[in-house]
């Protein structure tokens, strides 16, 4: 038995290691996707928000997310810092034997690696025109609070969990990118979009992302990264529970991938890196709230849909709505992320109409949560100390801006190029 | 016995998460060794590799290379989807005390991540001037067809695993790279030079690759993922057996890398990294077929042979054959496949002269039906559809050729550089 | 019982893989805070000592820094070939009712990983004006002989060992990284500044890396990759220990970042990446020597006070003692080296006068060991070869002048640039 809980702890660290990894998935995505001018402080916030991220769960985000079994039902958990001693598991084969999988400590760490993610997805929609303290304010508020608000909703035995059919989130899918996704809708909507994207006369602007490698490897690590949320979600390590996850996890990733090339040859007439690869990242959002309950073929099913949603979805924002968003975040976070928790009412062991209708209710109110709570933070800010650089430093770039340095350095000496300007 | 079966089923599946970081490994290294103007297109193709793979061995490749001791000693395997309720192990403890080490689910998603692998070297060798759509159908059908049949030659029990004395490929020396390697030799072959590679007055050009650091990522993350890739192949997590592998997997890279530093310089007269990066991964190659098998100080002379051989047999397929392979995958995986699974006759606890007879024969048997289907699958394609760009498309590039986008974009805004064309 | 041990073995070899992907951290790390025109030499170098690692760590490292109890006490271990039988272990359970957590091939490939990571701190600090062929040699001697001496006399069960208060370092703040740091001391003492750097009038001029990308990927990877540094410091998987780990080692890291953050910012007037993505590795290295005793907030302590030091100390050596460390792997290796080993003494389970001075004997007498046989490797090789490039190629970068090539190659077909030099 102790070895039992040794290898289901040991799961769950590794697990850990592979969801840390998101964020540089997540920094990398978000850097190939915007201009060159803006990469440094794409690079800074991602490196804070990590940072910022683990303090704050550390000292108010795991007990308000997780406060026990006192707060069964209710709606909002404990405030204070983790309780280190609890850290400590006596005895493993106890443990084993009474059903537990790891100590305090891995839930602690598995935990905070996915409170950071919500910021994170953030970072990407409000990308090259947001100030950088406003942000990391907004980062620290909403990770702290919003985030274990509506996640204990669920995962810490909140109201939603506690539904006569109950909610069913497995690994997030509206709890971390839903949530993460709504947010960045709130802060877009009041931050506006960037200069010149949209113009008076209707046309829209494309911005093309300043380096493709850097994305490509951002999805391949976020995949990567996708086999601990996802895999590690079972909370042990137990063999057909992984496995089931993991093989649907990639099924759908990859008919995400191939559901948005055809659907992006459709809409554009042409094979289109961006959408392929954010295709695959809304296979894996849309898997996330159902892994553990699918079979292949319904895995591959809901990665179709949430491939063709995608294209679609990122053009409705951008032309229709002109809703600023220049990495798709509320297309692959937001949409595949109702789309996800909504298929779990449709596909797989939970589907049923009441299922169903607990699945529009949850995914509906943490997006409403997370979208208010997103809205009043950075209405406040807006208020005090404004959101927005101005108009020469978004000209320039945030990276001279804001962080008085260049992404990229190459001088004449480097004997490939003449530096025309600066 | 059920933590047993679950910490051998563990690390089935953490290997399964670093054979699929190889793909970003892959990605990475032939986007580095392209042309600026190819590297969408490089990133488009192993995006979509990793999907089709994924998706055709679950609808018929897992079957056609695993089918059961029905086909014992046969040449094709069985039709069909994956069997989706196979997947569960009811009982492990039962499971472990029959010597079985994971579940289906995990022997499936392992085997998936290796089945794209093969497409994806031949997508390194034909870069700079393949058709998009063409090259997309080549591998759907290559993974689907051509790589789960040699494989199940011997790891589904086929006739090279019931010779007298049977053909032994511990992690798939000829299996995996050398039918790679063989496929992207009849395509290049099929397909012609890059422009301007070889002259009519005998000379040849040196097209460097565009980026030094996106090779050199790739390299060490396929080195990461060889971890997973050898050490998975062990088939369980037994520490004798996994932890060997690592060592000679190891020892085998470095000296691959050393010695083609030093082979390096006797050729160039200069410290070619491009060698080095290959030499390493020459050595990965070459101890596939036999890491289980080797010492240490075995494992190391296969590496620094691989490692010798490299730019050699780089110089020979360029200079001597006029072959244009862009990454160098006919040497390192085709020229390395070989001398790693004849090495299995020459060193460690198998060597013997049957063994090597053994092992000539099934590398040779693998690696023309490889070479055959791909020239046939290309052959067709090029009669029906073409399979080349044309000039004017591949002196613009493939990127904006086939995609309409660049994989780095610069504007004068961006404060650095100016614009001197488009 | 076989499980157990099974399961302790499988965390070595994956944290094995983790260190493993610090060597590529490293690489583009380094390769990011240098200029374009050194930058294949830098990735050359990081390809070469972990190959060269590897080698002469099997040939006499291992035996140098763990030649068993004969040697209990002693300032020198055995020389001598690794000992291949040795690794295998016979028996699971009775190793495992032994209190043994893994094979003798796991132990050696583990600490294989380690090795090379010395050199490779030096390698940063040495960046753009050391000659190749003499680094190299450096490298080979200082992995194979000095680093495994001074590793002895800890961890080989040495003299600092035997102290009446025995020395404590859990994962190497003093062995690997202050060693490390050491030795990069002695050799930019002995190299001098880039050319340019330090000007006559007293002033400094910054020479900004190439790449802040790469530089993060490096920092996100090593981050990684430390899981497994310190996780498998532990030398089992148990769960408390393993799990207290990841903690602890998350929160100095988070805490070294925001500590960065803020004091980059009251010295530079600008949100300084190089300085958050450096305070995070100093909260990383101050860590190191104490992950195990800490509790959370000691974790942050010692994190933030890292993260605090970390721009004054590059500060401190760029303009008061003008020693050019383009990496700044002085401060982050030497100084939060130093800090993290003082810190066991200061915070956590054995705080205590005579263990601070144990930890001031210890990682001054390591510190001056690795500087010493540094200083005295490098002033040979001085005056046997020289160790600086001539200044022509200095200027024109030792891209092109060791190697032969570009990190990036642009053309005018690329249809992006126009080429205006060579």
């Amino acid at each position: 038995m102790e070895a039992l809980f040794t290898v289901n702890n040991l799961w769950i660290l590794v697990a850990t290691c592979l969801v840390f990894i998101m964020h540089l998935g997540f920094a990398t995505l978000e850097a190939g996707f915007v201009q060159r001018k803006n990469v440094v402080n794409i690079l800074f916030k991602n490196s804070m928000i990590i940072s910022i991220g683990l303090l704050t769960y550390y000292f108010i985000g795991y007990n308000l997310m997780y406060p026990g079994d006192d707060y069964a039902g209710g709606v909002i958990g404990a405030f204070g810092v983790m309780d280190w001693a609890a850290g400590v598991t006596p005895d493993y084969a106890a443990a084993a034997e009474a059903g537990d999988t790891y100590t305090g400590y891995s839930d602690f760490i598995f935990q905070a690696m996915f409170a950071a993610t919500c910021a994170t997805i953030v970072s990407g929609a409000v990308a090259e025109r947001i100030k950088l303290v406003p942000f990391l304010i907004f980062a620290t508020l909403f990770v702290a609070l919003s985030y274990p608000i509506t996640g204990m909703w669920q995962w810490g035995g909140g109201w939603l969990a506690s539904l006569q059919t109950p909610f069913y989130d497995f690994a997030g899918s509206t709890l971390v990118h839903a949530a993460g996704g709504f947010a960045a809708l709130a802060a877009i909507i009041l931050l506006g979009s960037r200069r010149g994207k949209y113009r008076s006369d209707g046309t829209v602007t494309a911005i093309p992302g300043h380096s493709m490698p850097l994305a490509a490897i951002g999805v391949f690590l976020l995949w990567f990264g996708w086999f601990g949320f996802n895999g590690g979600s079972v909370l042990s390590a137990d063999p057909n529970g992984v496995s089931l996850v993991f093989v649907t996890t990639s099924l759908a990733a990859a008919a995400g991938g191939v559901a948005a090339f055809f659907m992006g040859y459709v809409l554009f007439k042409s094979y289109d890196l961006s959408m392929v690869l954010n295709g695959i990242l809304g296979g894996l959002v849309g898997i996330t709230a159902g892994a553990d309950l699918m079979s292949g073929g319904e895995a591959i099913v809901i990665g179709l849909i949430a491939g063709t949603i995608i294209p679609l979805s990122i053009v409705f924002f951008d032309k229709t709505l002109r809703l600023d968003d220049p990495v798709g975040a509320t297309s692959v976070h937001g949409v595949c992320g109702i789309w996800g928790t909504l298929a779990v009412g449709l596909f797989g062991a939970s589907a049923g109409f009441d299922q169903f209708i607990t699945q529009l209710i949850g995914t509906l109110a943490v997006g409403a949560f997370s979208f208010a709570s997103s809205f009043m933070i950075f209405s406040g800010l807006k208020a005090v100390m404004g959101i927005r650089v101005d108009e020469e430093e978004e000209i320039r770039g945030l990276d001279v801006g804001e962080h008085d340095m260049h992404a990229y350095s190459l001088t004449k000496e480097d004997g490939v190029f003449q530096l025309t300007s600066e």
